[in-house]
């Protein structure tokens, strides 16, 4: 049987989350964990024997996974399987003292989830400096804001990426968090009690605390739980992943965007380099990868369902209900918000602008944003309120329906007034209340301003992140 | 970098599933598909030479995915890759004419997902007619029948059984009438018009859809649909994998009750061939196969909601948004149903039942779930009903509170009942009511037999699913 | 405090489905099964008082739900409050023997819910109706068909209707199965044996069998669940949702693509009657019923999601951790589905086309998507293949390039090949080939009459379906 | 036709989340907020004469539901008949100056939002307050420790209590941190630029700024948005939804574990006062309470869905698509997390505990719990390690089978070992092995401790919490 591929890692995940995940990055990270819980055991009196530690340590990258896989198949235990490979290859038996599967697996876990948000953190920071700068370059570009998909006031492109980083930018801060009060399950045993290290240690709490504590820093966490069962409580799992969904909520919306804007010609992702058009339809560029990252963002709400329904029915101290759940769940979420910062990345770099698109699409709306505008104007001239509104209002149904109709192309509506002598508004002074766009924005660059100026510390902290423009995507 | 597998189809999907899904076995099916059009299109006219329609048959089967892979990041499109791939190999170019990508894709998706209904369907028969040995052996083992967890009156082993064999029997109905009714997508061109196939055949609509008849029925589709876009309505991805979890329904609730049985050492799952239990605690016989099958139905819910969310959402004649989302979610959620399917089977096929232990448990609360019985004698015997009724209850709650607190072992209500004159029955009496099990089961036995009886015609459809046992599991 | 009222009741149902779920409705409906249960009782020779029959017949719609709530406060049940309310109106305690709570509401419910069914059923046909009207009259207006939301090949947009009639077609067919295939509990008693009746009828199984038979068929019910426990399987709640869920995805992309169109102007949902526009912003047509239907198909998913979660994990003979779940997710996903189908009516009965904006947008693209067939008669003039393509990518470029930034207004692609002597094209045959619009949209047109004519069997069987309009919404 | 009230508001909801939500309520609110924004345009200077702002203060709390219902029917447009009212009832009309409607929903939801979280947080303290007591009545109530359901060592009930309290202690954590970060929109305007106001105080910027922090200080918030559109990301409300959900984590552990419990026995959630017990079942004590508290989890998981759609799916500057679905979503949530809170303090404030029936169940495993210590013993005594292994696991095979089978009642190991003279273990050694549950429990009662501990700053911030219990549930 040919084997099967996990799609999301090869296809869209990027090597270094991919490796955080790989079954023999896994093995791996357990024997260092064996590893370190041995030498801490050593160093707090137990008799374990300098060359069996460097024994362990000298085989730790050796991963036959072969020779693992026909060990379970013959002891149905996965985690023995691999505690007596790596026996076999160093030569001694001194690993796993006092520790229960639960101890290893889902510390180790807890571990590859850890750095695998740390990493996501670098990438979000990565994709919200790279919105950044699009964010500045057009913050004065004018462009016709719409609600309920239809024009309503006019905006900045600018602006409207501040606005989708903005919402990345609060996903952020959430995952921040997160990963600072993240805390390990420990060394607890088989039903959380630590019992058994108790035992191993004759009783002597301060030891057994100080070993779990060693070994757990060593990992870098710095919070532990106090009285978890066998397992974490699964409400983690559903924190994390729903961290992970948030984060996807403004490359989302930034992507429904762009692609409603490409079906409007105001703006595209671009083709990657070397990636050609279609000769039959040259017109055509498609938001693929916007798409993509909106199947991304329906992929974690799945994703986000399977933890869900883990959170809340744990029966007693635990079972391996999860686990199957856990095995999939975990590593693919990761997988999917990794290929999804990757993507958006990847249209940041190949955004392509259209202004006179842009253009083209104030001046067929902008005579209607400024009604109101010229009212006000025409009232300021003497014309009764009412009068005005009444005519202002007939003129303008009538220029939409000629508009819609195709027997205008341009929006005439500003012909239109000025040649109605009972409105008191010159050509010049029409014109001159539609132009002004600057005022028409409001405060819109301000606020891109605003945004940009709540990047800095996150540049600072993460320096290596404002130069990461992602890998090359398929 | 390490592959990652698909850890569903690694490790829980039988082989044949996973050969429905497996990247060779799709790239085959859909040259097999090619050449299906190919040869209609001669067929009906046009012009291929019989040498290429040979050519590309006598590679059908030469898989070389690295130089697909390779073709792939050159093009940064899969179906050309794969296209030129199948060319390349022939040395012609006639396959894929008036085609679209979509053409190509959505109907050999499409004939997957109808190649796998059917194998679920087989295994589901292999499933119900696997419950339906122990129901009819148990059917007369009286079990204290629970609700709330708590006894409540009682029943047989073999009528719960029967009762998630009906579940299981509702939702296998439903599977068979989606599986006749599916239609496929056919040969409708980029916006779904047909158009091109139209311009191919110089405007003969009768050749057009003789073309798409032919093709289809070659796959096995007996229905089509009229009008589809580029895609299919994704409304039927969300049919099929409801299809799938409404399936899980029996098996799970089954394998939660056999949970709470096992922690009442009532029954288990028993050992697998081979497995050995721990030293250390022999009495402790995990339900790990039944806690996985938990852990099946959480992550088919989570494949079910990615479903539900491409489905009512598409965007003028379709895009790929749901791209990345089915090439997940469809192959694993028929890796989950498969595995669980295996795993129900294992579990029944190895099944340990303890009735002594429910003698015991019947035992326990059998007084109390007499009491009505009991109350309706002492009433026939002259006593008054109020009168009766606190005597019984004053019993009764003493009764419990010495069982709850230790003081006794046994439920005595029957020897306080006879010891207190008042209520005017003998001992015999009172153990006679409590004994007539065959009166307080009602009618389950009967009820076992005509759910069997229902299974009759799904034993004549399938003949091969009653032998089939399942394969070993990890 | 103030009452809370349910919203989805309220603002969106219309009175006949909220009927079905009142307090009231389900009260009386109670009521009318236990005097069903109560008349076969005595027809199957029980002695029961013909004028206690109608004592209770007689006060059957004497519902006061502020009596009955102070009864439920006192005793904590509310079964119990409802039974003893009635036996206080009647004057007499008849009813409910040999019953449990859930012989009453859990075949209630299902009755409650089979109504529910036939009503949505019966407005589905009415949506679909409505739906075949417009796609008729618009059978042949040629629209720029899209993918990737952008201009791919033409439709027309009575076909684009029909594409989403047919996904709702596919959806009733589904629900009409549903309905035809549903299966009551029955009167099973406490765990499902019927062993609370047969001791009533002394054991006589073929008595407890026929009057369960009548009291269901009295419902309306053809089916009859075999084995249940307590419950009837919560699968079927799932199955429930998930038809109601999938009949949303026709309307649902329908209103999504509606949407997008609004945006390019091409056609609307139009006002209400009297509503008026935005005086301020007069071409401002928002789809907010649209909207509406894509928030309530967001509100079902989360429903089917609640239901899912009850499906499979049922504990023994059943338990009552469904029944919070229960009160609210049936009830209001009916609301839900009912309230979007009146939109849906509503905003076919307003439905606004814009043709001459459909035309200028097919002018716009039509020489991009006739490359195809000007390359093709290029090399019928004895143009090299090559040749002809790469003089007509050039000008393609050229043309879209200068559309995009405003250079051109209109797409001048024709005249700029008409002026490039090389390919030997003539601008009339330039402009027929373009002008081919019969061709180009394939077979569209018969693809809309035969969605059409599957609809004349459903008009026959729900005659007055297709005369419903729907009722005024807010 | 009858008014369908909400019935999580009706029957679990406390009135004071139910006043936050309610229809006047939520009336007032708006109203006060309107209130706001013109005492601040007033004090920055514009022309609003004092005697408008008392005479809008004078009618605050005038609501009368029909005569707005009446308006909104006529406008179809719920803000300007609440609007319209307002001013009607003040005889002025100065409030929404400037404003757009979202101006006043989007803050307005916001802020009830942020105070449902606010008495979600203290009504959680109070959840952990009342679970800390047992915890500490119960930290050295030897347990038998479940995994997979079945016993696997020794714990005690406070430990499994401070256990589900721990995950609740993550939740708060994570709640207390939403409600410290938690953003307002602001008076953003149509598109979220500012335009509105800006033209409103003639270009003043500083003014706008200043207006818009006044008022939202005013309603308490800290944090505003920078760039939000028309309305502020959804991912919020998802974040909010999702801190609800991961709140019912660990009650949702605690009452499928009470429930488990239950059906052995060894504890109940009691009876509420007045509540009676089934005469015909006085054992019988449904878990109805914790079972609900599982239903409730699930509808929390079905709101989530909903909210999760919305997010990361914003067109442009925002539509409504997400109205309907926040108008049930969000209120619904709230109910249900209060009315769930509510519950568990109920079960917590009537817990019974069987500590007797607990040490019957330690009796029947502690002597296979103990084989580990039987074995090092043994092997102590100078009896070979392999030898013991094999003499121990004979003997505990032998008694589990007779357990199992009835054929013994007691667990009898201790005997069958010291009967057997090759192990060198006399009764009283062994008993004293068996018996040493000090030892066997491992670090239970400092775990408690640790977590009592981190109580007592969430005591000292919420006083009021320790001493509330929770209102009278249904």
């Amino acid at each position: 049987m040919t084997e099967i591929p996990n799609i999301l890692a090869s296809r869209y995940a990027s090597p270094e989350m991919a490796a955080i995940w790989s079954p023999a990055g896994k093995i791996i990270r357990e024997r260092k964990f064996w590893l370190a819980v041995l030498k801490a055991q050593q160093e707090l009196g137990l008799d374990i024997p300098q060359e069996a530690i460097e024994a362990y340590q000298s085989v730790l990258e050796h991963v036959d996974l072969d020779s693992i896989r026909r060990r379970e198949r013959l002891l149905k235990h996965d985690v023995k399987a691999r505690l007596e490979e790596f026996c076999a290859l160093a030569g001694h038996e001194h690993i796993h003292r006092g520790m229960t599967s639960r101890d290893l697996t889902e510390n180790v876990e807890q571990w590859q989830i850890r750095e695998a948000l740390q990493l996501v953190r670098r990438k979000a920071v990565s994709a919200l400096l790279a919105l950044s700068g699009p964010a500045e370059e057009w913050k004065g570009q004018v462009l016709t804001g719409r609600t309920h998909n239809v024009a309503a006031q006019p905006t900045t492109l600018g602006r409207r990426f501040a606005m989708f980083g903005e919402d990345l930018l609060l996903a952020l801060n959430r995952l921040d968090q997160l990963i600072e009060n993240y805390p390990a399950r420990g060394l607890k045993g088989a039903v959380g009690t630590q019992a058994d290290q108790l035992a191993f240690f004759d009783g002597d709490a301060a030891k057994v605390e100080e070993l779990e504590t060693r070994v757990l820093q060593h990992l870098g966490f710095k919070n532990l739980l106090i009285a978890p069962g066998q397992i974490y409580p699964r409400s983690l799992d559903f924190e994390v992943v729903g961290a992970l969904f948030q984060l996807a909520s403004g490359p989302g919306g930034f992507a429904t965007t762009l692609r409603l804007m490409a079906g409007q010609e105001l703006a595209s992702e671009g083709f990657g380099k070397n990636q050609v058009g279609s000769t039959a339809m040259p017109h055509k560029v498609n938001c693929r990868s916007c798409e993509r990252i909106a199947g991304f963002c329906t992929l974690l709400e799945g994703y986000l369902a399977m933890t869900a329904k883990l959170s809340g029915s744990q029966w007693n101290e635990g079972d391996v209900s999860c686990s199957v759940v856990r095995r999939v769940a975990l590593p693919d979420s990761f997988f999917v918000i990794d290929g999804l910062l990757e993507t958006f990345l990847s249209v940041l770099q190949n955004l392509e602008v259209y202004p006179e698109a842009m253009a083209r699409e104030n001046a067929r709306y902008g005579p209607f944003l400024s009604c109101g505008a010229i009212l006000t104007e025409a009232v300021r001239n003497g014309v009764g309120r009412e009068t005005a509104h009444g005519l202002i209002k007939e003129h303008a149904l009538a220029a939409v329906k000629d508009l819609r109709t195709g027997k205008t192309e341009k929006n005439d509506l500003i012909d239109r007034l000025a040649a109605d002598g009972r409105l008191e508004l010159t050509p010049e002074k029409l014109k001159s209340i539609v132009g002004q766009e600057d005022e028409l924005i409001g405060l819109a660059v301000s606020q891109v301003d605003a945004f940009n100026s709540r990047l800095a510390s996150w540049k600072t902290r993460f320096p290596e992140s404002s130069s990461y423009v992602g890998g090359d995507i398929l």
